[in-house]
C-alpha cells in the first residue's frame, strides 16, 4: 500500500483546515487539540489511506464524537471512549474492523478517527461522509450505502462518572438520533458522547461517501499555515486550496451572539455587521442559514457549507464564538456542497432541516457563475 | 414439576393484588388489563413455579415496563416489547433463559412477565425483587446478586413509530437507570419502554429475591374479590391476605392531586382528609412518604408500602389518581417492606430516594406491635 503517513505538521493542518470546513460546527479546536497531543505521545504513526489504495472488501467503520460541540469545551479529553465504540461496534456487528473511517470533517470529528487509528495501528481512509460537519446522522452520504444500525455509544467517563456503553438498533438515522441525544442528555454523557457505527467494506463507499476529505482539510490547513507565515490574503490561500470553490459571503465584526446548549445540540445566532447589513448566521452545531437584513431570501444555505474565518485567518467554530467575540472581525465563507449531499434522502432532510429554524423557501445553492462561485441570490443583491 | 396454571380468574386477582401491593405504583390496572385480554387470546397457559421447584443452574431473566406509569394510560398495549426485551437479552447475556422472573409487584409488571412467560412457553418465576413496585433499579433485592447488566431496553412501537432497542452497558444498577430515563423521553419511546435484564441463574436468587411475591399477590386479588362479592370489609380480607401485616394509616376523601410526568417518572401529591387533619403522600411513581399536617413527623415511609384502597374495595394507583378522582374516600394503607430492603446498599438508597423528596431525617418503620403491626409514629399520634 502507499501508505502517507500523518506527521505532527500534517494533524496540526488537518485541525484547522477541519475547522473551517465543519461550517461552524465539527466542536472546538481547543477541543482537539489534546487528541493530537496524546497522539504524538503514543508515538505511533496516523496512516492515511485513500480509497483506492485499500482492498474492496476490508471492512471499515466509522467513529466520531457527537452531540452539543460546546460541551467539548468542558468535558474530559476524548482518549477512551471513540476507541471503546469502535472495538464494541466490531463486536456488536461481527466484523473485524480494519480501517477507521472519519464520520465527518470538523475539528474534533477529524481528529478522533485519527486517534483511533493511531491507538488501534490501523489505517485512516482518506473520506468522510461531507466533507463538512454534519448536525445529525441521517445527512452522512453513508446512508447510501446502510443506515447506521447497529451504533455503539460510549461516554469519555468525568471524574467520579462511570464508564458506560449503549447498542443501538434501529432501523432509521432519525431513531438513532433520538436515542443519541436522550442518552448524551444524561449525566453520564454530560452532552457528548462518542460513536462508532457503519461497519462497511471499502467496496461499499462508492458514491456513499466524500472521497479525499481528509486530504482536501489538510490542503486548507496547510495553505492557511502558509499564508500566516509569509503575511499574505488567507481567503485567496482557502480558494486556491479548495480549487476555487469558495464565495464570500460577508465580512465584518461579530456584533451579537446567542447560543442555548441542549438537546443533544448548541443552537446559535450570530450577527455579524457587514458594511451597510447586518448578517444573521443560524446554527444548529453547524451553520444552516445566513440572512441578510437586507434582502428577502437567505444568502446561502446547508448543504453548502457557511464557514467562519477571522480577518487575521484563522477557523472559527460556533463552539468559540462567545460573548468574549463580540468585536472580532470575520469573513463569513460560501463552500459549495459535495453533489451527494443534493441527492435524495439527504436534500430532503437538509430542507427538514432548514424548517426546522424557521426557512419553508427554496434553499439558495453556491453555483458556478462563469468565473468564480456565486450565491444563487446575487443576482437580486 | 409442580406447576401451578394461572386461569383468568387467577390473572385477574394477580392484577387486583399486584395493583395493591404496588404502593401507587406499578401502572395503571387499565393498562394491564388489554394484556390478560392477550394472554387469553393466546390460549396458552401461564405456569407458575416456586423457586424449589426449578432446576438450581436454570437460567431466569427479568422483565419488565419502566417509565412513567401515566404513559401506560395512553401508549400502545405493552405486546411485544417485554418479548422483544427478553430475546434480545438472551443474545447479549449469552444465556439460554428458560424462565421469566417478574421485576417487581404492581399491576402492569406482575402481568408483563406472565405475558412473556405465555408468550414464550416458560415457566412464570413466583418471586420478585421487593414484593412490592420499586422507582429505580438500584432499589431491587436482584441487586444482591448480580448489578442489572447488560440491560436491554425495547419501545413498543406506537403508530407511526418505528422498533428500536438499546442494550445498555453500565457497571451500576444508577447508571443503567440515567441512560433507561434518558431513553425512554425520547419520542421513539414516548416516556415508557419495556425493559429485560439480571440474566440469572435460580441458584443466585436466595438471598437475592423475594420468594412467593406472585402467590401472595393473587391471594391478596382473590382476598379482595370475595370481600366485594358478600360484601365483608375489604381491610380485613387484605390483611387476613398478608398474615396480618397491614397498618390503615389514613381514612378519607381526596382532597386534592398535583402530578407532573417527566424526566421518567410520575411525581405527585395527593391529599386526603383524615378526620382531623390532611395526610399528604409523596410519589415518585410510589408512594414514598405520608405526612400528617399535625404530625412533625411523618406517618409511613417507604420502603414501607403505602397502598390505596378506595372505601368499595379497589385498589388505586397513582396513574388512577386525578382531578376527577377528588372526593373518592380512600384508606392509606401500611403494608411492612421485606426485611431484605433493609438491608445495605438498597437501605441508603432508600434513604437518598427520600432525600430527593425533602425527607432527610430518620425514616419511621412499620413494625409488630405485640398484638399487630403499627407505625412507629402512634406513640406520638
Amino acid at each position: 500500500m502507499n501508505d502517507k503517513t500523518l506527521d505532527s505538521i500534517a494533524l496540526h493542518d488537518l485541525l484547522t483546515g477541519a475547522a473551517l470546513l465543519g461550517g461552524g460546527g465539527g466542536g472546538p479546536r481547543a477541543g482537539a487539540k489534546p487528541l493530537i497531543d496524546y497522539i504524538e505521545q503514543l508515538g505511533r504513526p496516523v496512516r492515511l489511506n485513500a480509497l483506492s489504495e485499500l482492498p474492496a472488501t476490508l471492512w471499515a467503520g466509522v467513529v466520531a464524537g457527537i452531540g452539543a460541540p460546546a460541551a467539548a469545551t468542558h468535558g474530559p479529553a476524548f482518549t477512551t471512549a471513540p476507541r471503546q465504540a469502535f472495538t464494541r461496534l466490531a463486536a456488536a456487528s461481527g466484523r473485524q474492523l480494519l480501517a477507521v473511517l472519519p464520520g465527518e470533517t470538523g475539528a474534533m470529528n477529524s481528529i478522533i478517527p485519527a486517534l483511533v487509528a493511531a491507538q488501534l495501528g490501523l489505517p485512516l481512509v482518506d473520506a468522510d461522509s461531507a466533507g463538512r460537519a454534519l448536525p445529525t446522522l441521517g445527512l452522512a452520504a453513508y446512508n447510501f450505502a446502510a443506515p447506521p444500525n447497529p451504533l455503539v455509544l460510549a461516554n469519555e467517563p468525568a471524574e467520579g462518572t462511570n464508564a458506560v456503553e449503549a447498542v443501538l438498533d434501529t432501523p432509521t438515522p432519525a431513531d438513532a438520533d433520538a436515542l443519541v441525544r436522550g442518552l448524551v442528555e444524561t449525566t453520564a454523557f454530560g452532552e457528548e458522547g462518542a460513536f462508532s457505527t457503519w461497519a462497511l467494506q471499502i467496496g461499499q463507499l462508492a458514491g456513499a461517501c466524500v472521497a479525499g476529505s481528509v486530504s482536501r482539510a489538510i490542503r486548507v490547513g496547510a495553505a492557511l499555515r502558509r499564508a500566516k507565515a509569509i503575511g499574505s490574503d488567507p481567503i485567496a490561500a482557502v480558494r486556491d486550496a479548495l480549487g476555487g470553490r469558495l464565495v464570500v459571503l460577508a465580512s465584518g465584526p461579530i456584533t451579537a451572539v446567542a447560543t442555548r446548549e441542549g438537546g443533544g445540540f448548541d443552537m446559535s445566532r450570530v450577527i455579524l455587521h457587514d458594511d451597510t447589513a447586518d448578517v444573521a448566521v443560524i446554527a444548529q452545531n453547524e451553520n444552516l442559514l445566513a440572512w441578510r437584513t437586507d434582502k428577502d431570501a437567505p444568502l446561502a444555505a446547508a448543504p453548502d457549507t457557511l464557514a467562519w474565518l477571522t480577518a487575521d485567518g484563522e477557523p472559527l467554530s460556533n463552539a468559540e464564538i462567545t460573548a468574549q467575540t463580540v468585536g472580532t472581525r470575520v469573513h463569513l465563507l460560501g463552500i459549495p456542497a459535495d453533489p451527494l449531499l443534493r441527492r435524495e434522502p439527504l436534500a430532503g432532510r437538509f430542507t427538514q432541516l432548514l424548517a426546522q429554524v424557521g426557512f419553508f423557501g427554496n434553499a439558495p445553492v453556491l453555483l458556478w457563475g462563469g468565473d468564480r462561485f456565486v450565491t444563487t441570490q446575487d443576482s437580486v443583491r
